[in-house]
């Protein structure tokens, strides 16, 4: 075992998170976060957002540089397709939280990932943004992830490794739990 | 009022999404959408994920190019910052679901829009996602949204526009409301 893990790279410093985890322990405030984005409406469907400063560690920080994407309804919608659909993003961010959990975990349990291929598909009835049926959610009816991990392990233990990422991740739970959202409008000119 | 809708372009096509609408309640089965997005584990946490085929009014559809979006974490956490976090994906897409919902709200209403700035904060206590507290849950603790909306219209009715857009936002219930998560695994060679 002990040979094992010390050649398994899946390109996560785990004694980093260890080290954070006992140094947030110990100073709970520091882990306390605010992640945010910043949006400008372009035309029609069409929002610009940009995400580059968050809060942690008891600091303002910064990304090493400002993510710019843009969404936007497809050419069906009599729209412009200038960027994926709102929805198809939270698609992205499920994948990218759960990803990162994989060779997380699998790091720490001395498993080397060797690929992970995702298909995310998560089914919509339009009758409920489109107010057709007050009865139809507007947003999916539920998603479907499917993964192809080639990893050193069993597939029980790959199994293991996504259950525990699902365990861990921010997004997974902000899917599947509800999360409150406040809104407030001002009116400039 | 008549010639208030006739000047007012905030480039949303309403005539084609109330259409689209009286089509649907007609074709109830053409409603059913299927959103996806393909995945591939790059290293350590970073994810990088495509958009690009759906499925809608009864057959496949495809976006007009093939969205690419890197998801990493931050350097902080010993990471290469290759994208933005998958939770900040999150706030990206719920502030596109929001903005494009107040566009088309406000055409149906008359409301000329001339610009909408947006920010979203949400707090995050590390301490969920690290394991260091089972009580503190992995996700978001709550979403604050701020709008600054230059429109011709008064507060109240800008206000309305919002709230209408929440009503009808696929975004926001996803966020808002538990959707199910279904995670298939398979070992690849």
């Amino acid at each position: 075992m002990e040979n094992q893990t010390i050649t398994v790279n899946n390109g996560v410093n785990i004694e980093a998170l260890l080290g954070a985890r006992e140094a947030l322990t110990a100073a709970p405030e520091a882990a306390q976060f605010k992640w945010r984005a910043n949006s400008e409406w372009v035309n029609g469907t069409h929002t610009r957002s940009s995400v580059e400063k968050f809060f942690g560690l008891g600091e303002e920080q910064s990304h090493r540089q400002t993510f710019i994407y843009d969404t936007d309804h497809p050419e069906i919608f009599a729209s412009e397709d200038k960027g994926a659909t709102p929805v198809e993003m939270v698609l992205v961010g499920l994948s990218g939280c759960l990803g990162a959990g994989i060779a997380t975990v699998a790091q720490n349990r001395g498993i080397q990932i060797r690929s992970v291929k995702t298909t995310l598909e998560a089914g919509m009835d339009l009758a409920g943004i489109l107010g057709i049926d007050g009865d139809v959610r507007n947003g999916f009816d539920g998603i479907r992830v499917q993964y192809e991990i080639d990893a050193d392990a069993t597939e029980d233990e790959i199994r293991a490794v996504v259950a525990q990422s699902q365990k861990r991740s921010a997004v997974y739970d902000i899917i599947t739990n509800p999360t409150d959202v406040w809104v407030d409008v001002r009116k400039s000119s």
